[in-house]
């Protein structure tokens, strides 16, 4: 516990970043493996205190989640197997009816949950609400998985206009109103980026990107879009953080100031981003 | 098929009605039988071409859902026994929390994608967002299931004032941030009554309200509040009609100017009572 | 009368246009020779009746009207001869002075209260007021007669904007004050233009446009800009259409959407025209 | 002509006037004998040039006018005798449509179109418009001559809202959509009360009011709605003044601050009664 | 300085707080011998940040100063002997104008200064601006020494509505525009009260108030405006306290909700008292 | 004085420059030396009434003055000798700082004081106020004279739309927070400049330009920027007008419409030159 003075320190170490950030809309994938488990878990409300706390000081934080382990969680339950190829889920009807209900219907109101437990602040936004994320098949192959094809951010600027917090599940739907389930970490990026975003902040259960995966060592604390690029294009930077670290480059270099890949394992890992001088993560910018 | 001067006069015949009903609110509750089955019905589509019709000519649609057979039908599949004690569902953690991924994750997007292949509409609200629907426990020995604690409607009334359809799923939440899962006919009363409706409609499966319920030719065609009251009270009403009936004696003694039972089987009934002079179902008026 | 079922779908088939003219503005000219007779007329009632209904369901109709007959027929009783030349009135002094008497106080008064029986929606305009219409000699030989020479539309903009219906008697004013009489369907043309109309539609006495006048299986359904110019320049279409036909090239080609010529003796023409997928009279589009 | 140091004086003299008046609404009754012979008379481009200086330094000016001295004009014209019974003019069908030309179609633009010479400012309003004046028979011997029933100012406050000045023809209408001829004095109490205004002005062709009619010592400067109703009660005034004079008391009874009777045919009479400290005419205030 | 952890925990602690305080005013009273010495003192700058953070998260704070050590410097430099008369300066027409000099030309656009290097944020207003200060004469025997007759606060509105901090000089102005020196800890509470501001802070060289002033062991943590007003009357509480304790329950019996007295000399003390669990200074409450 | 005639056409002929004006900005230079004596002089008063009557009449209106003659007093009173170099005042720390009590503290009261004696209408600002007047020094050699870098006119346009009139002291600031002493002539063109005002008005103590200092019968009446950079390129005009008229010429090149040097010992000057068709003084405008 601090003394008062170092208290006094952080408020005003804080307003610096206060005043830079107010306004600006933040848009944070919290990832479904932090929510893996209970309805109520300490992690979640942590993170509801500093989504609660940035809207509090005036920026406009927009929250997206993914939920892939409870998705197979139900499937197990319904004893459905779930076939994946190339790493992604083939989603039949049914798989995207299951995801859908998981996705919108408990990963997303827990969340609204935590975060409204500190005022009527959250409101959950599926895709197919006001047709905010359009998509199209990502590859026969795989069913109702699909792309995004375009994100129309209208209801999510009013809500914002309205000091809500819009709390976005990815269910995307086509002009037929077909759903889809689409990958969060990229459905986050095209939301960021339709925005205008100051910020694109993925949540993960890492330290940050690692130029070397077994190497702790190689943690990169700052990058550019080119640099992310090339690291790409020749194969270092592989597996599951692919979406990201795209998402991270289509972003910054199509209007969002900044993206961060921080470690959501640390409590209050964002305020400390936000508001302090702290170097955390691996922060991209344009270049 | 009309011929032309019939399409004009049926076109005159509803301008009184556009008129009156311009900028006031209708509360519909949908009945969760009618969705039984595949996400898109053709009754479902005909009810969707309603509410945009009802909004494109200033009308402020509020849709209200249950899901009963649904919920009964993954708790199946699920291997879940369902409990009822005195006609009610008894709910226990697992169970409303089965209740909330089908209200809000599959029901309610049925519905908001069925309004939304006519432009971007609709929008699924849940009574946890924003906490819309405050909810305390209807009775210990039923576990999770709710009453209605109170309406907050300030996100319902942004929603309408942005020329949106709020699509509401029924489940309530407590100061703790536990769901509840509410009788959804209930909870169409209450939101009609905090809105302040101009009517609230019970879209059902049967013709009307009877006097005596195996008697067709007993329908009742208009009543008032206190004669329902009466007919409560003295036990000729009964069965599962009670919470629309109660509902409705409620709403129209707390400023619902009109309350209104149809049958949802005849094709486009919303636009018969509101748009033309036949008399359909049954209506209530205060008296 | 139509059986409900086909009221329902006269209903839904109106929709889509609905959707499409929500706030649209539609340029009405009401023929002066409709109005020939009686002040209320069962016509004039039919015709109210229309376009109550179009600002009803969220259009923004503008009526323009002329009153020849009319002026001829206070000419004859103040025993004035009223000259032609060029099929064109020759206008001294006291007759630009009985034309402004009988179409600002006598023809547009009759179509304002006509409507108004329906709700106080509308306000009639002359030329002069705001100076809306400004005008310039026509030809020196023919008097007080004047062409457009500018449309200020803000006084009917701050109308339409709230709400009310704007029905225009077409006196202009030059710079000095001096009143003008204007052909009616050339500055129900101007304003359309001014306005950015979605639609000019004239009410004539005839079924619509001839490519062989006296030949009724001539009529046009559709055609466009470029086509009835041509048809104008080698003197095809010739006669008292050519105003019209005149106006409707010019609007088509200056940002109208689409102009029509309508037969005004169908009932409810205008709400057949807009809201039903009946085709009739002569449709002009741009090409 | 006045040197500078007057001129500075007078625009110094008008200062707390003008800022008392500023925003506030005055009704001026414009008499239809001054508008007698031409359409462009030097006396009615004075009264515009005031009415638009109202206008420009905040005020907010309605004029209301009559026209009898007109439409006996055009009746006679028309070669139909006006009967009067009791001072008033008995009105058949053909009589009232007579009265509406001529106050709608001729007396009405001529002084909009003398005020609009400073600017795009007057608009025309008749008592049809908007359903301003509701009227009701006065008598039945009397055919369609009309009281006022109810003003309803809407229209009004929107023109004046948009800083136009509205000038209104004294036709009512009543609920069958009948127009009426109405005392264009009662109209103006009955309007200057309906929208609150600060003063009711009567410009007529006399000096102000007069104790005995005969002697011109006996011009009353300053008067109460009370003793003016005593000197009514009592026979000490009467004939064609008394609508003037029991308006007066009706509207500083019913909120107008102020009433005043001036002479029409002092040149710029009304700002030297607004903006001078010179006493003209009669002033009544309430007590 | 903080582990990371602990600045976390520190803008988590103060969350509650920025959301109770959001919108809210608070009313500073800074004190001038905060200010002795010179332009640019670390003591003030701190109060900046303060202020600037205040704002930041959205409250409204309105800084009011007095500088009585500054107006005793300039009157010995111009040679000027001051005469007290029962602690309060006799005041003649120099002496006012010498106060006003200070107040408003030397403290006053120091403390503004202080604040706007952290952005274009305050603004400099006396009691004469839109006259926010009416005053009267406290005693003829002391000359211009004013008592608060009414604030006006409507300019402080419009500057707070648009995100403005204003500053306020304590110059009084009376109806003929002759200016006061008036006792800021009178201001700062009246102004407090006219803004029905949450709460009213005294910034003062002391560590709060004590029950007896030797007794640094007496300090009153938490009292109330009653318990206040007996130690006023009974002569406990005297010196030059009186005015800011007078005001303090004056403030809380007018609808402030809280009072505080703190102790200037700690850095942030503002910070501490707003947004930290620390009890510090002496606070006030109603009852 | 005037006869009603004369001050009714003395109103008549304000009437096109009021419609001209509204709305548009009128920065007026205040000269110091006509404030020099006592704090309530009947001259400043005659210039408030101006004032005064150029807001009621919907100017918006901005006073800027300067105060040498008053710095220089308080300076002797102070016994500090003042230094002048190439006719600048040399300004160190403590001259600065007496500049800013005068200008802010002294001057800029007054003339708030003397306008408000007509309602809640004038506030002071300092170019300290939300950093309005962004200074750097002018020269080192002359210490905290100050050049202006750039006016931040958002406060000024604040004030203007809440119909309040601005008063401002040339007091300007560095991004450091340090005050400079700044020409108030070229601080009124540079704010008339950012604020795109209509017209920009020096009062003066001379009668207007001369072409000849000596020779009064040389006054010029109008010229152009051209003109007039000529006079001042072969230094025919030459000495303590140089300001104002660089000024003048920078203003009407940069947007300002008209520059007028008007003499300021006419009482009411500035009413005369606004609102009248005399000719008085000095215009500049474009060419």
């Amino acid at each position: 516990m601090s003394r008062p003075v170092d208290k006094a320190e952080t408020l005003v170490e804080a307003l610096p970043y206060i005043r830079r950030f107010w306004g600006r809309t933040i848009v944070v994938k919290y990832g479904g493996h932090a929510l893996a488990g209970a309805n109520e878990s300490p992690a979640l409300d942590l993170f509801a205190q500093d989504v609660v706390l940035m809207r509090s000081v005036g920026m406009r934080p927009v929250v997206v989640h993914g939920g892939g382990p409870q998705i197979s969680d139900l499937m197990a339950r319904l004893g459905k197997t779930t076939e994946f190829r190339g790493g992604l889920r083939v989603t039949d009807a049914e798989t995207v009816e299951i995801a859908r209900m998981v996705l919108v219907g408990q990963v997303n109101p827990s969340i609204v949950s935590a975060i409204n437990r500190h005022g009527s602040l959250a409101i959950g936004v599926s895709g197919e609400d006001a047709r905010l994320i359009r998509a199209r098949p990502a590859d026969p192959e795989l069913g109702f998985v699909g792309d995004v094809e375009a994100i129309d951010p209208t209801v999510l600027l009013r809500l914002l206009d309205q000091e809500m917090i819009p709390v976005v599940a990815t269910i995307g739907v086509d002009e037929a109103g077909q759903a889809y389930n689409i990958n969060a970490d990229v459905v986050a990026g095209a939301i960021a980026e339709a925005l205008g975003a100051e910020k694109l902040v993925y949540l993960t259960d890492v330290e940050g990107l690692r130029r070397d995966l077994g190497d702790p060592s190689s943690l990169i604390r700052q990058t550019t879009s080119s640099e992310l690029q090339r690291l790409l294009d020749d194969g270092t930077l592989a597996g599951g953080m692919i979406p990201k670290i795209s998402s991270c480059v289509r972003a910054v270099t199509h209007g969002v100031s900044r993206a961060h890949i921080l470690d959501g394992r640390i409590p209050h890992v964002l305020l400390l981003e936000l508001f302090t001088d702290e170097g955390i993560g691996t922060m991209v910018t344009k270049g």
